[in-house]
């Protein structure tokens, strides 16, 4: 049964009052609790329930996120770090009230070292922001979740996307962090090396940590080279089961795909409305090959012949940027194009990853499932990863059809552990994977808390993520 | 200036004999005392001194060794973890006495997944080991430390190799560990699907935590599919400076070279002499460069005018297997041929990695510093990841000798830290870095000791190891 966020207990009014008024001295009028601006910072674009902060703090600075931090924990507020708000997990909403600290503002691209690729950042850049910076320099950012969030926000939650069977994930892509801890102090993890086995890996612990052991304000990045030749291409195929075999093939024969996204006839209808495109209603697989013109030349060659054997129905090969630019916009927007097929419902999404060998009966499993739910679910994923979403459709103001598509998710997951899978790819845990996160880690979930505990004390990072309620 | 290892508390003898008992009650004669095996069990390949622990379990199974750890951890005896007892920075002495818990009978490789490129190992397997039993596969595990170190202890000081570069580390390779915490309880990190997002990368806290969070008892590693073509070559340079700018060029203009090696003339004539190979007593590089017959001619091409734009003096290339075995086996040796240049002293390695860019300035440096000194240390690096060693060869018996070896160290990883570098690329801290890990981390220290204090809280797990005294 899908969870719901559990009541938490919240500060004192006369608490709250105190530390607004703190903040308010440190931060002027970059503190707000107008309802509005609450009401913006206290939903994503899921169907988790709205719960606004108590007030919303605009920081320009690490000093004045460690000032915000401090004043929090003195007074025992909870604080959410926000960047883009574009997280799917509930990650954002502030379950215990308290300080939503708003990192948007703190959006300085503080280095770009193309002799070293990589970069220094402030937590509140965007993926696109940083992408438009780096394209004289001959280099991109190759993370990319479809929205364009903030890359601290990608960093908390580890996130990938398209890129990730080639370039990894936020895990492989932050070299260091800057950090407010929850007593205020500022640390540094990792340097510009590109490996080091100096002491614990404090980079990874707060990479995909959703704000719950402290808060990223500053990342250093790597970057990479723009291919000297790309080559995209999308092949339709007579069904479901085709496509997907055709993916574990061109994984399992490793030719170095640089992305390879599945799309079934319900998100590729989806994507044809909301992007204008005319693509055959059939399930269809998204390519791209990253390299010299000879090696790309011998990729798509060894491309085009798994996809026929397996029903590919004619590959067509967008060469020019602009075409390959306006396919992978209409591939990011599956989840907005997939949130229009019906405006009177919310996006529920799933996120399972499996190995390669076991995605085939994940997917087709999975849909018939879907299918015997009743459910409108566009199927769409980073599939070279084993990774795929189901993004259900559902008004939560209906208990029914939440609970069943509660019980989609459930099944889901379940499957995917049974496979020796995880139950979350890359939007993480937020409040709403809460009941999974044991199911799949079992006694391992106890190291998790005893963490927690031991760098957030009094439990005022970013409460109720992560880890569901229990016993410290 | 050098730390040497501190004097540590040790358990009183009636403590450890009672432990001891215990232990033999549980396994029998797999429990030696005997002062032959405490000593191999104490000292690792380097200068660091003997310390023995008082006594060795030989372990079969995760069981066992969690009985072994809850046995000790109610005696509070402190516990260290043996693999081959191949690591450089004193990891394996037991500094505070207690009990060696080798794993090398723990060498089982549980299942090779072909289709999934994974495998699931026990600690104790090494890395040869594992790549006999993957080449009927047509697989290759990629991390190569010079010595036949074992998986687990490969992991535990966040091992890499020359094939980093492009492989990546232990850190990437490993997808899920099993690990007895320091209560005896057992967890699972990971799954087997490719990314996650779900809870704290626990899986990279133990990598690289040598040992001082848990005993890492088995893995799920990546596997890669043996390139369809290999081709490695050799090419001496008129000066070091040529061959490390020809490094940088390489990595700067993005040519995917799978190996890329720097040995300065001391190690050439060391390697010359120790595997009887002929090659000109000058700075060299050896390169490898994996793919498609087509992929592999370009880039080799690539290199062949790089190196010589830098000086290099015509590039020897290794087509057939066995000559390329042959002049990578040499490579792997470069520790005990360096030692063999000196057969009265001992090694003492140091480890700086530096972002590329700043990589000729730190060797050069450290060249020239390491001239001055007037000491024997060959120069041998993993140049790609702008990793590199100097093997500085002291008379342990000689404190002038050590305190000069210590202190161009002391320079050494001075420069690298104000290069933005780190004090270890993959040896880790052991007891032999102890004194600059503050130095690159400054208060992180702190978040990583409160996790030693949460997961290790009586400081049983090697104890004086990785984290430096100080206040807990």
């Amino acid at each position: 049964m899908q969870s719901h966020a559990p009541a938490l207990p919240r500060p004192a009014p006369a608490v709250l009052e105190r530390a607004v008024a703190a903040l308010r001295e440190r931060l002027g009028d970059r503190v707000s609790t107008a309802p509005g601006i609450l009401a913006q910072h206290g939903k994503d674009p899921s169907y988790h329930a709205l719960a606004p902060p108590d007030a919303v703090v605009f920081v320009r600075s690490t000093e004045e996120v460690a000032a915000v931090v401090a004043i929090c924990a003195a007074h025992r507020v909870p604080m959410i770090a926000f960047g883009a708000g574009t997280s799917l997990e509930g990650h954002i909403t502030a379950l215990a009230g308290g300080v939503c600290i708003d990192l948007s503002e703190m959006n300085q691209i503080l280095r770009v070292c193309a002799e070293d690729f990589d970069v220094t950042v402030q937590a509140g850049v965007t993926r696109e922001q940083l992408d438009r910076r780096l394209r004289p320099h001959g280099l991109f950012f190759p993370i990319d979740p479809g929205a364009n969030a903030t890359l601290g926000g990608m960093a908390s939650t580890r996130a990938s996307g398209t890129n990730a069977v080639r370039y990894g994930t936020m895990r492989d892509s932050v070299l260091a962090l800057e950090v407010v801890l929850a007593s205020g102090e500022v640390i540094r993890t990792g340097t510009r090396a590109r490996k080091s086995s100096a002491g614990y890996d404090l980079t990874r612990l707060f990479v995909g940590a959703e704000g719950t052991l402290g808060i990223i304000t500053q990342l250093g990045l790597r970057v990479h080279g723009v291919p000297e030749h790309v080559s995209a291409a999308v092949c339709a195929f007579a069904d479901l089961g085709g496509a997907v075999r055709a993916v574990i093939e061109t994984i399992q024969w490793g030719v170095p795909v640089a992305r390879i996204e599945l799309l079934d006839e319900v998100q590729v209808e989806a994507i044809n409305r909301y992007a204008k495109l005319d693509l055959a209603p059939l399930p269809t697989l998204f390519f791209e090959v990253h390299g010299s013109e000879r090696s790309v030349a011998e990729h798509t060659e060894a491309l085009a012949r798994i996809a026929a054997e397996h029903g590919g129905q004619g590959m067509r090969w967008a060469h020019e940027a602009s075409e390959r630019a306006r396919l992978w916009k209409a591939r990011h927007d599956a989840y907005p194009a997939a949130l229009a097929l019906d405006p009177t419902r919310q996006g529920f999404t799933t996120d399972v990853c499996v190995p390669i060998s076991r995605l085939a009966d994940c997917i087709l499993e999975t849909r018939q499932d879907l299918v015997q739910s009743g459910l409108t679910g566009p199927i769409v994923g980073h599939v070279g990863d084993g990774n795929f979403h189901v993004i259900l459709l559902v008004n939560p103001e209906d208990p029914d059809e939440l609970a069943r598509a509660g019980q989609v998710h459930e099944r889901m997951v379940r499957r995917a552990l049974a496979m020796e899978g995880t139950c979350t790819g890359e939007h993480g845990i937020g409040c709403g994977k809460l009941d999974y996160l044991a199911a799949e880690h079992g006694a391992a979930v106890g190291v998790m808390r005893s963490i927690k505990q031991a760098l957030d004390p009094h439990g005022l990072m970013n409460p109720g993520k992560m880890l569901p309620p229990g016993p410290p």
